[in-house]
């Protein structure tokens, strides 16, 4: 048996989400088809973010095995191909110790969350990024932000279905920064609760509009309810960048 | 009467190109109704660049007149409402001199072409950028595109079915730069032959691939016959990036 580690690129518009689902299309179903049609084996292939209906990743990673002695080269051309026309790429192929977990042994991953800030709506960017008219005070919101920086109970921020042990979450990193009509929001962490970026960008609008306070802010930090923070941004500006591994 | 002069981005996936045609929807109809149905007047509107179906504009210039006393503020807004869910988006909206002509009036243009330059298939530029899976040498594409600055007769790189009355032309500005997988090469010049970027830019290729040297590229060139240069490149990698007016 041979474990590979894959690298995903893909365009979440068109895809329920990551998980296989009975209301429409999976990118994990795509996968696992494109895997069957390449090699004749059924793999179950494991990611090491399950990414909701929406949002995007310029590298995802996720690992499966197949009981043939194929190149890693012969697997990522392979998947191209029986992929076909669907919008996921296969950036990257290597076989790994059979040891290795996409989803525990990864130490960190990385998102960005992507708004276009202007009057006018999205044309090139529509279901790229969150269109928000208003204007934005990136200094103050990233202000706010970096007082998320580090372990919390990251509760306020979590989604009420969320299946995580714990609240308690460390966030390594995050930064707000204008470019050009886009602001765009980085964060980096070990692991993250379901929706913790998009709840944290939700609420952090209500800060650059003017509506919080960097003090209220802050409160509902610590207030450890969902109730209390602002909306869950859309899907479409979140993206999975990278997971990083020892 | 008045004149508005709006600025226009949009997804040219969605559409047969600028102009009104029989085959499907063009970006000049869904902005002729646009006004129609804001202003219940039937307005003609004229564009700096008529792009062909599939390639995109992050702010072509058109205008048309209306016998309305209304404000730019009110067309922008306006408009966009009615443009409703097609991709694409007033950025900008102002009232001219009735003298003015966004097409003969336009002193300079600026064309962006997106190649992707790896060997994993496009999935979140799909439509957006032309995929060359084999490896480009962007230093030698770069001397050969400068060798084109200047006055010439641009024959070699002219659509068949072209209708400008000559084929000389002058390139101000062309340069060819890699940017992680993307190769992005600009160009700026008064005006351009049909299908001028996408021929150049499909001529270029033979020299970043190795199949043609820079003696080749030039000796095309000067042959002013467009069976001696390459292919047209795709329209999905094209993008009008704006206008200048004196």
């Amino acid at each position: 048996m041979k474990r590979f580690r894959i690298t995903i690129e893909y365009d979440g518009t068109f895809f329920v989400g990551w998980q296989r689902q009975e209301n429409g299309l999976g990118v994990q179903e795509v996968l696992e088809d494109a895997i069957e049609k390449l090699s004749g084996q059924r793999a179950h292939i494991q990611c090491a973010g399950r990414t909701d209906a929406g949002v995007h990743a310029l590298a995802q990673v996720a690992h499966f095995d197949l009981t043939l002695d194929w190149t890693p080269e012969k697997i990522r051309g392979g998947l191209n191909h029986h992929i076909g026309s669907h919008q996921i790429s296969i950036l990257a192929a290597k076989e790994v110790n059979c040891n290795f977990n996409a989803r525990f042994d990864a130490i960190q991953r990385s998102y960005l969350y992507l708004i276009t800030n202007r009057r006018a709506p999205l044309a090139l960017k529509k279901g790229r990024s969150w269109w928000i008219p208003v204007e934005l005070d990136v200094f103050k919101m990233e202000k706010a932000a970096r007082s998320l920086i580090g372990k919390h109970d990251f509760s306020t921020f979590r989604a009420s279905y969320c299946q995580a042990r714990s609240s308690i979450k460390t966030l390594d990193h995050i930064d707000v920064k204008r470019n050009g009509d886009d602001i765009e929001i980085t964060l980096m962490a070990r692991s993250f609760l379901h929706h913790q970026v998009r709840n944290i960008v939700g609420t952090l609008r209500l800060v650059g509009e003017g509506k919080w306070t960097l003090q209220d802010f802050r409160i509902a930090l610590k207030a450890k309810d969902r109730t209390k923070g602002g909306q869950t941004a859309p899907a479409s500006g979140l993206y999975l960048v990278s997971v990083n591994y020892n």
